[in-house]
């Protein structure tokens, strides 16, 4: 397998810093009593994280020619979607993570009425930037853009994977279930983002389908690869602790297909999601070097 | 002080009813692995509430002939937020709430995992339901309601308002902090119940504005009244713990004002409250009276 270009690296890190500029301008520190709160906000979510989520977002509003301002305040919201729930997982109630890309989870480093409250400050806001007409100038767009990010991350999306998350602690789950459960909670927000970059440019339905199949091969790929990560990976590179899976007892797509049938799916879903983009005749080089790094990723 | 009328008791208890109604159509109940999460969503807003943040919401909504289907679900939107809210609140983390309405807080009959999800959910699905256009068939008008309820349960609104009460906990506040205080954690939810039935109606500004005046008087009113039952009140007619600030040593209006100024200052804000809906020449019967229960009722 070739490494990943340099050209992907630069791109990725470039659509992360300039995601995270935007975030930061969204949310401006706060001089009043309750920053506390804010402070929370911005510690949990501009964090330099790998930013993946915007990254898709932008490479697909941009192969749309969408303006820049419209494609990074919607990647923000996104993030700011996906920051709020692993505040949230992180919580003692839930995961109970001390330690998130190799700092202290916010929680630890706030308290956890803190962190309850920032993440659902987090959430609320992602649907009040992209309801506002900075974000695009066309209201049709701007409640396709809610619906949909609504839809991914609600009780039959992100929130009702981490519930059957929690499920599969204690009750044996099948392929199939858990292939449900990853779409629910990881791939719904994957396939959203290339989906709001279809929105934001009025893609025609085959453009946005093949966006949609991608984002979907591309989420369960990423999510095989996160359990191979966690069982064989180690702490400094993760950032977080590792083989938790394990000792939760709980199944995942390496305990039942074994790490070396699980790479496999993984790299066959990958170039399945590569194919799908067959219909942009070479314009989408980014994404489909995006479904190449989630299965080289070693962090 | 005349009794509340019997009308306003038949028009809040139809409004609640409807409105009841329509949140549970559109939480459905689900026959799946994660059925939990959709059982606590429908335990923690399916509970009897008073409804007033739906009643205001109608009532406004229905100046405007706005119909029946668009009113009631900007209600369940609101009603739902508001129900997360308490669900949250009502946390270890948070305030440790064993009892609401004389049931089993949802932490206590699920677990609290579960609680934080179903609230998440909650709050997602509000935004799910105003942009879609069964809402409303415009969508401007759409984007402006999510725009509308995003800010007023935010970091500027009602979740700063939560983060402010914790601060409360330890630090001493005076009167103009604990006004703000309580405009951001239940004013800025009530004021936008009226703002809501405004916006779906496509009010005149002078409308608007006066609607929100009359809630911002109207929501104040309701919290002091709700310190003098925290602190007079009995557990049986409030269904929840009482005395709970006194024995948090938490700075209230009552705790400041004393029980009979801030009585005096709740009916104050009630009077104030009817005569901005002078705008309306009589046609705001129920939101008038609504201003008198605010400070009569007993729970």
């Amino acid at each position: 397998m070739p490494s990943l270009s340099q050209d992907l690296k630069n791109a990725m890190a470039d659509a992360a810093s300039e995601t995270e500029k935007m975030m930061a301008f969204l949310l401006p520190e706060a001089g009043i009593a309750e920053r506390k709160l804010f402070d929370a906000m911005r510690y949990g979510s501009l964090n330099g994280g790998k930013r993946l989520r915007p990254f898709l977002l932008t490479c697909s509003a941009y192969l749309f020619g969408v303006n820049d301002r419209s494609a990074l305040r919607a990647a923000s919201a996104v993030e700011f979607v996906h920051c709020y729930s692993l505040i949230h997982d992180d919580l003692p109630a839930m995961d109970n993570s001390d330690l998130r890309r190799g700092y202290p989870t916010v929680h630890k480093k706030f308290d956890d009425a803190t962190a309850i409250l920032a993440g659902d400050a987090l959430l609320t806001y992602a649907f009040e930037i992209l309801s506002n007409p900075e974000t695009h100038e066309d209201p049709n767009v701007r409640c396709s853009l809610v619906t949909a990010l609504a839809k991914a991350s609600g009780a039959n999306g992100m929130v009702g994977g981490q519930m059957l998350d929690l499920i599969a602690e204690t009750t044996s789950l099948d392929i199939g279930a858990i292939t449900r459960l990853q779409r629910m909670k990881t791939g719904e927000l994957i396939a959203v983002s290339c989906e709001m970059g279809a929105i934001l440019g009025k893609a025609s339905p085959p453009q946005r389908n093949a966006l949609r199949a991608y984002a979907h091969d591309l989420g369960l790929a990423f999510q095989i690869i996160d359990d191979l990560l966690d069982a064989e990976g180690n702490e400094a590179k993760t950032g977080k602790p590792v083989q938790r899976d394990e000792k939760a007892g709980k199944a995942t797509f390496v305990s039942i297909l074994g790490a070396e049938r699980a790479r496999a799916q993984a790299n066959l879903l990958s170039d399945q999601a590569a194919r799908h983009l067959g219909v942009f005749e070479g314009r989408a080089k980014h994404l489909e070097q995006v479904a190449r790094f989630v299965v080289e990723r070693e962090f």
